[in-house]
């Protein structure tokens, strides 16, 4: 089915009708919208066609698009010859995948909020892309509406970039927000997270860091120009930890945050690109964000520190940075010119986490008596972590001691866990948290930034 | 004169050197940055010329610039047939409006940090460049390196925006933020700005609010898309903020802040812009801004609630954000295309200050004796402010009296103050600041943004 193409007018598929799509179809058959972004930006849209699973089971959400613009045919929706722009939010690898690499084999430029496939094959979908002389706009795919994809392409195209900090997923932002703030331990926070809609039935890929580290890997190509995809990324969850760690770090001044951080390891080419709880300094800004919120924090050598914060989900505000991209995908299409494309040449290395240094907070349960702090202290002292504090906290029969140490190796912590393990007096050796922005010489004239541990 | 073109290469006048202008030169003759530039977007710049105020006294930061490159010929570098991209980096008017003016004439795009000159002319200059086929850009003119104008016109183009809300002055920001941190008062605060550097010798422009009103009125033009300049800006400093101000604001929970605020006033179409201190919840991200840092709040219909932050000042942060510009520009100056130029139609309207609505914070000296609560009480009923709290410090034979009223009128408020001066026991209103953030039935769904009051 073809039909007629008017002239100037950019015509639209939308592939997928979930909450980003539906709030995305409702703004693109709003005239007055259509009218503004008209006005604004020089473009005309128009909704040409939108795939959906089934036609049978229609979403109330749909009921705004008229049933003509339906089909559940997104192969033959994306190769249509009316076709200008193609909108993938189906999320996942298959069929995404298939459909976005139809689109720019047309020539059609591709919008899509793919976090997971990007993650997976973004640079041969760039490359893809490149040699189709078509562009891949993605705002959408980390953290929603923050402008922070095209910051990194284009107003920071001649930036060096040092460090990219984010707290990029907003359940366990939410969940580590509600044990801060409720004092909850994660199973309930978890369980408010789910009634409000905030953390899926099975919240593993936002609970483990899956879905933290598909979006770092995505930043750390932009910002570092090289590939990165999510399994090289090292991960750690939130599920261990527990009130007293939040707590603990409250006291000392600190936040846990579930942090994604990719950079340049003291300068560079090796990257280090990583996702794991961490406290952070009351004083940062990263510590003020609550809940759900998103936000990056980048360190440049010119910039200096940024920080950009929002919502980090929600159909409407995806959908808004979805149609910021189609906007710019239309005026392209229209006017000539393109988004750069991101470089990703050269290779690249990866720093082991076990080589990284950092300032630990450990606690360990133990039997309480005589002579076990001594044999504890012996263990980090063989393994040349030197302990910066240790508070003994009362359980009963037992007694849990609390850790923090001065900067360390992450292979020498690892080696003294271990060998905690093995000591008679030692129960059980709980959470490992690293700890950012703070220095054995804090130096106060470097501001709210992560000074390197 | 002229020299060959080499094909390809985008050559750069740049006008002004300064610590902008300095920095930005040694980026340009750092072989390895221009390497860099060129792998990572594609486009290769030349520094083809510096204008400076006088050859003969070249300051130490020039050094590094080639002394052939060197000419006091502004008008000349312009218009020569060599030059690319002109970069204006001088400020002010005169004579920068000119020179860009005759560069857009020619043909050639602009990049310029000139916020004063951009807040009084922006719109004649924006038209000139649109109907000369280039571009203007200017994303160093507000808050340095934080990417704010191409978020603005690219990202967020088709966004309802409904308000922004900023800390863009980074010298007002210090001093605050000193004044709540080391008690010092608003006099030994600036001197040491300007021991600092934050502050210049006349500190007018920056603390009599000038300065942010230039900002909020780009900024404001750009997110309602509307003719804003600096003179539709109600502006208040921070001169009158005292101690106790800052002091008591702690004690109920904010922080005392220089805001610049652009809204559709209740859902438009007039807007309200303007400048003046606030008190911030802190709990509002705005509130952790301290120091010589800048941050912008957006807030949109469908992105929900965005802030960008980071260094307002700086010469090499500002350098970066001009360079981002020249890289935009170069670009499209070699592989076509151009940046959406913001659209500044329809009517624009303000709402007078005395129509808006707000909380209000305000003490006032009395002398302690019996009836004068009653009297002051007296006036503010007569106005119709309610007041929701009072607290009375004691001080002497006086008393001050600490006012927090409910969402009133300012007009009202304004006609309260008045007729507080004339009562005999009062011997002086001091400090009125406006409350954000809060409101008489706060909605605790709304997350950390600021509830219309």
């Amino acid at each position: 089915m073809t039909s007629k193409k008017p002239a100037g007018r950019v015509r639209v598929a939308l592939l997928g009708c979930g909450n980003v799509g539906a709030s995305l179809a409702s703004m693109l058959t709003d005239p007055n919208r259509l009218a503004e972004i008209e006005m604004h930006a020089g473009v005309s849209l128009e909704l040409a066609g939108v795939a959906v699973a089934s036609l049978t089971e229609r979403r109330p959400s749909l009921l705004g698009v008229p049933a003509q613009l339906l089909t559940d045919d997104a192969k033959g929706l994306v190769e249509r010859d009316d076709i200008d722009v193609v909108v993938e939010l189906i999320g996942g690898i298959d069929p995404a995948r298939d459909l976005i690499e139809a689109a720019l084999r047309a020539g059609r430029p591709v919008v899509t909020a793919n976090k997971a496939l990007l993650a997976t094959v973004g640079s041969e979908l760039a490359d893809l892309a490149a040699s189709n002389g078509v562009e891949l706009l993605y705002e959408a795919s980390v953290a929603s509406a923050i402008p922070l994809i095209r910051p990194l392409r284009e107003s920071l195209a001649a930036e060096r970039i040092t460090r990219v900090t984010g707290i990029v997923n907003g359940t366990t932002n939410f969940i580590l927000t509600r044990m801060a703030e409720s004092g909850e331990d994660y199973h309930e926070a978890l369980a408010e997270a789910q009634r409000l809609g905030l953390a899926e039935r099975d919240p593993t890929y936002d609970v483990e860091g899956g879905d933290a580290a598909a979006k770092i890997a995505i930043l750390a190509s932009l910002a570092f120009r090289r590939e990165v995809r999510a399994s090289d990324v090292y991960v750690e969850g939130i599920t261990a930890v527990r009130p007293i760690d939040i707590e603990f770090a409250a006291h000392l001044g600190y936040a846990v945050k579930l942090l994604a951080v990719a950079e340049l390891v003291q300068g560079g080419p090796d990257l280090s690109v990583r996702v794991h709880p961490a406290m952070v300094p009351k004083s940062h800004p990263l510590a003020a964000v609550r809940g759900a919120y998103n936000a990056v924090f980048i360190e440049g050598e010119a910039s200096g520190e940024l920080m950009l914060y929002g919502r980090g989900a929600g159909g409407a505000a995806a959908a808004s940075a979805v149609l910021g991209d189609l906007v710019v995908a239309a005026r392209h299409l229209r006017s000539g010119g393109s988004s750069p494309a991101p470089s990703r040449r050269g290779p690249v290395s990866f720093r082991p986490l076990e080589e990284l240094s950092s300032i630990f907070y450990l606690n360990v349960d133990v039997v309480d008596r005589p002579g076990v702090l001594a044999a504890v202290a012996t263990v980090f002292g063989h393994h040349g972590v030197s302990i910066r504090s240790m508070e003994q906290v009362g359980l009963g029969d037992e007694a849990r001691l609390v850790f923090l140490t001065h900067v360390a190796r992450e292979g020498s912590m690892l080696a003294t866990i271990e060998d905690l393990h093995h000591l008679d007096a030692v129960d059980r050796v709980g959470s490992v948290l690293r700890v950012i922005g703070s220095s054995d010489a804090p130096d106060p004239s470097a501001g709210p930034g992560l000074a390197r541990p």
